[in-house]
């Protein structure tokens, strides 16, 4: 396990160094552009599709909002910060049998209860890519933003504080002037 | 049941009275902006999500337009206007087997044969928040438009007659040219 | 099958026939105008809705760019073209499991491990429409960009020798450029 977090981290490093390089290199900016995503599924592969959207276009310096929503809240849970306290029994229920953070997301086709989301997976690092929880450090890293619907919130009974903390609670209103204001935007 | 419905009507007046407070303390308006959105699913969280979204932007004077293709369309069936008539096995059988309205869809993910569905709407009252068919009649008293797809219709053998009155029959270059023209534009 | 596809031929010379009318007919263009679509899901339908926006899209001049994802490139492999060849054990696994070409995507809904997909294919038979791969042809013929995603490509070990000729493979960068300049995206 060590040694697959070496791996990963010299992965990461010298992913970052790829950017520096088409950076100095002159790739083209799109400064002042905004793209909007409305993560809704819950899946491991529309959110890896999402999150690599994000860490895309920040790297070319578009600004970019994650709005997550329903399910697509799952992806923001830390496993190390859920709690069963203060819940209803449909909120404890939901809370078990929902997953627990990014990597725990099934696939939006062919999972098989688990064996494709793990073949895929296996595929995934076969070609040496990042997986799901590294584009999501990315994102947070390179300031993404990151909107939480209350109503979903309130709804499913998750508290904030079992999510990432950079995950601001909105309304549906300030997800919409934001998306009105964006040049892209994504219902994922 | 009468309770219930008191309960809701009460309810709804309380959201109406909201809503007009916010309207007076200044709430900025987005008046000229135009929201597009494919409704394409058929689920209950899905249609859920693109109704709380037309009725938040309503509010803020946001025009919408909400074009509904293939499942989507069973989101806007009234099931007392639903009929076998003229119609072939395929489409009787299709009939019968799909969703009557919006409160019969069931959810995108975790729907366990009804069963989380019917965990998700417990959760759903708990928090005295509207159910779908609200948002429904929300949407239909706010004006949003609504656009039904000329070939699902004819594919799936429903007929206008069977959906909302409100519904324009229209092509895709209608909701094309009604997308270019809005600055959000989503499928859901 | 020889007399099925003279009737698939006289349907398309007709609807070459009535586009023309139409055009004559001074149908507004849009010109100018750009649509993104960014075809992540690979089902049967979601791809119909894709393709019809598409066709309708270059009909009134709209510049179209669809760029596959995911699931989304199972749509344009060419069954006579597919190969095992250099492949690892997953990615030989995932090209027997997943459709082979247009024609061969299930539904995204009431699939019954095919039956629902049969029953749909019928009633677009019945109401002489045409059928996805017509669609796409459609879409090829009027010069519709075919972007491919170059990492998933990679993670599922698809060849771009698999897939139809016209497509270009691009990274998520390119994809973006391209949907920032457009007036329309959508995520399918």
């Amino acid at each position: 396990m060590e040694t697959g977090l070496q791996t990963e981290l010299q992965k990461q490093a010298q992913l970052q160094k790829e950017a520096e390089l088409q950076k100095n290199a002159g790739l083209q900016k799109e400064a002042g552009k905004k793209m909007s995503l409305l993560m809704f599924s819950g899946e491991y592969d529309k959110a890896m599709a999402g999150l690599i959207l994000a860490n895309a276009a920040r790297d070319i310096e578009v600004e970019v909002t994650m709005f997550f929503a329903f399910w697509g809240l799952f992806l923001l849970r830390d496993p190390e910060r859920m709690t069963q306290e203060d819940k209803t029994v449909y909120e404890k229920l939901l809370g078990w049998m929902s997953p627990k953070g990014a990597e725990d997301l099934p696939l939006s086709r062919m999972n098989f209860s688990g064996l494709g989301k793990w073949m895929l997976t296996e595929m995934i690092e076969d070609q040496e890519a990042p997986k799901l929880i590294h584009f999501l450090k990315g994102a947070r890293k390179k300031t993404v933003k990151f909107y939480g619907c209350r109503l979903s919130l309130e709804i499913m009974g998750i508290r904030p504080e079992e999510l990432i903390p950079e995950l601001e609670v909105v309304d549906a209103q300030t997800y919409l002037r934001d998306a009105l204001a964006s040049d892209v935007q994504l219902f994922i």
